[in-house]
């Protein structure tokens, strides 16, 4: 369910058909969207989208670059990596069990559109060389020198990338922090990576 | 107000003398200590700090490089840019008035103690040149070629920079987008441009 005119209009701008399509006023009382809005403002549009109809993560036409996010739960950040994907991309999104949903209410409006537009698909399925990006320990990100696609790896904010999942990548990338700084916010850091890649 | 063992742990290493130092169990029941809270998980640490006692952006000694904010509401937001200005720094954070408070619960969270680190200011006071970090129409962010200290200026997330407040900057930049994105969420963008200038 997708809140709003900008939201509404990005879907059927990316060529989605919607499933229902209610606007304030002429299909419907504003009262009633209203009461199903979780907006604090209710919206003069909300459509219904299939989640079918999402751009899907081929592994074949895969973008050249992507992030695969492990646990990264809040919705928040999940939607500003959606977001960074399509501005900093083209770039997919693969995600975990245990993320946030991006279809969900604030992840979407984080997305601000872009949900429809990346292609989103399973953790497993991300392609090309697989860089987990670190706090700590892993090469500068501006030494990587890799030839072909590249997904970035990112864990939850707090805990990080477990052991496990960082040793099934082929590199550690770690963003040079100033001395006595912890880390930076995972969707900033997701964003730092593309920027670099996008840079070369 | 500061809850939680890591948020309370970076204010007394940055070198704060607390007003208050409350530990469940300790000098305190945890029952009380939960009664005050605002997380869902009550914290076994509570301190309480002075405002007067946090780092001050000092004109004369400022770190080369900064952002300024012009009406950035979401607390979330200010806590990872504060974050980031630690982290891709030294950088400090300028403020306007209708920026989300940088010491209340949310931000401090998001910014993971770099509250205690990065020198904060008013808007107005930002030294150095004065760059718009605009979403369209400007010079390309890695174009940017400037001696001295720097402060990126950047505006809220929907409304971005009031055209008074770009025009009154030295410069405006804009970092490359794939066609058809909009923009990026405003930390991610001063995440970017912080990298951006210390990749230099």
């Amino acid at each position: 369910m997708v809140e709003g005119e900008d939201l509404v209009d990005a879907g059927l701008a990316a060529g989605l058909e919607p499933v229902d399509l209610l606007v304030a006023g002429e299909d419907v009382e504003p009262r009633l969207l209203a009461e199903v809005s979780v907006l604090a403002h209710p919206p003069r549009r909300i459509a219904v989208f299939r989640r079918d109809d999402l751009p899907a993560l081929d592994t074949l036409s895969a973008p050249g670059a992507g992030v695969a996010l492990w646990h990264v739960g809040d919705p928040g950040n999940v939607g500003a990596i959606v977001r960074a994907a399509d501005g900093l991309g083209p770039a997919f999104v693969a995600l975990s069990t245990g993320c946030a949903d991006p279809t969900g209410p604030k992840a979407l409006r984080a997305s601000m559109g872009s949900l429809f537009r990346v292609p989103l698909g399973r953790f497993e399925d991300a392609p090309g060389h697989r860089v987990a990006l670190v706090a700590h320990g892993g090469e500068p990100l501006h030494a990587l020198e890799l030839d072909g696609p590249v997904t970035f790896v990112l864990g939850a904010e707090r805990e990080g990338l477990p052991e496990s999942v960082a040793a099934a990548c082929e590199r550690r990338v770690t963003i040079p922090l100033e001395p006595g700084a912890e880390s930076l916010n995972v969707a900033l850091s997701a964003a730092v990576a593309l920027y670099e890649l996008r840079a070369r």
